[in-house]
């Protein structure tokens, strides 16, 4: 799915995946600067539970919510493919200045969500300004091309990732989550192997990619965001690999970003930040 | 990959993909069609051998374009991802009113063209009004979701195919070639129920789609190409299904098409064509 086309004069919002398990306390960076963004004390957020199977998700969020004291909280309760064209629950998300999807499943999300009104309607709120931030699940469901599964491992393999098409607010991104805590470079590297047009998103634990309207991304959270860039990538062997066997790929280019990093998709350029560079030269 | 974008007044080419074993004498219903959209005897039409790895796939295809009465033939040699960039490559693409990709293996195709400099010119080309054909390998290519490998077989299972980031022509199709001959129902399905707002679009040899401008696709060739609309599926089980496991799957649509028929996919809507209707009431 492509991203839904912006008007002119208008802005799409930011997209902020997030590696899942992040603080939802007053504490928590990612989640208050995601309120802070929707309007703080007069934001309107919208909670889609649908990739969880558990019925408190919802209800939980919506509580994390109002403790940081969003004004007004829904929750779009989308548990089947009839309740994503059911008018309550375009109720929930209209007027919402922020939309957030919970984790669980992210083949929940794409087969229940894709090709529906609500998919239609969050596309449609995004190009329109509306922010989106998902974590776990909701993270890898943001992007055109999703990871729906995959195995765990440092290097890559034939066959070791499933790609699916996700929610598509960006393009040419692929998320992964829990990326250090699970280990999967390997599943990552497998993605960009089939076509290097993509760039690989990486999220540790705790940690958001914000994504502006420029589609430059910086990162929030107390992980780190691994990019791997395809861009320049000379060889891949993943035509040839067969199941199980080593693959080679040449001149990938990888950054680790830390917390106030950032990384620019169209001029292929990382930075570090001020943070970091402070610490450095301290 | 999202679709170049249209200029205002402009009209994007046809998008042709082929189900691979294309008749290639004077005879050929494709070729011979493909060749008069482009011109005729003033067409160019660039051969692009990437996605095989025989020497002589180029030259061959050079001699049925010239058989047919094409005026210019070239072949843009680009068998690795530094041939991708090179000047004689973009130039040999330079003033095609067509454009053909051969077949092979669709993750040559992805893995030597992904992200690269005559990647991007295709793309521009096809906004700009060139006409894009691809067989077998080459249809798989043409969109925004590639199937990149995958088990045979009728029905649909947890990673029975593997999907990739291909060109990005078009979106929202996801095209499988050698349907009826290598019984792909099965992984066609399962993609349509990772994210059913795929519309899957299975040719037969010797058959293709010829996806106008409007994005109306109509068949032409000696076999079927059946489409599978996930539009108003109901249940997917996909997200719980586990490895070799059956999976449910309720209300998809699918249509049947032959030679002469075709298929909306803006309205959802099959048509037989008149050929079709006039042997019905004969």
């Amino acid at each position: 799915m492509s991203p839904s086309r912006v008007r002119p004069g208008h802005q799409r919002g930011f997209i902020i995946p997030v590696g899942g398990a992040e603080d939802k306390t007053a504490a928590s960076r990612i989640l208050k600067r995601f309120v802070s963004l929707c309007g703080g004390r007069h934001a309107a957020i919208c909670v889609v539970p649908t990739a969880s199977a558990l019925a408190d998700t919802g209800a939980r969020y919506e509580r994390v919510f109002h403790d940081l004291g969003v004004g007004r909280v829904t929750v779009a309760d989308i548990a089947t493919r009839a309740d994503a064209g059911a008018e309550r629950v375009l109720a929930a998300l209209e007027g919402a200045t922020g939309i957030f999807l919970t984790g669980g499943s992210q083949l929940r999300l794409s087969t229940i969500l894709g090709g529906t009104v609500a998919a239609q309607a969050i596309r449609r709120a995004n190009a329109a300004g509306v922010h989106v931030a998902g974590t776990s699940a909701g993270a890898g469901f943001v992007s055109d091309h999703m990871i729906a599964f995959g195995k765990e491992g440092g290097s890559p393999g034939h066959g070791m990732v499933t790609l699916a098409p996700g929610l598509g607010l960006t393009n040419r991104i692929v998320v992964d989550q829990h990326f250090r805590q699970r280990d999967r470079l390997g599943r990552l590297l497998t993605a960009i192997g089939y076509n290097p047009f993509l760039v690989g998103i990486g999220l540790d634990e705790d940690t958001a990619a914000f994504i502006g309207p420029d589609d430059v991304l910086e990162v929030v959270g107390s992980g780190a965001i691994t990019i791997v860039d395809g861009g320049s990538l000379e060889f891949s062997s993943m035509a040839s690999a067969h199941e199980g066997k080593p693959v080679c790929l040449t001149n990938i280019v990888v950054h680790v970003l830390i917390d106030g990093g950032s990384y620019d998709p169209h001029r292929r350029k990382a930075d570090p930040g001020a943070a970091a560079r402070r610490r450095e030269s301290a």
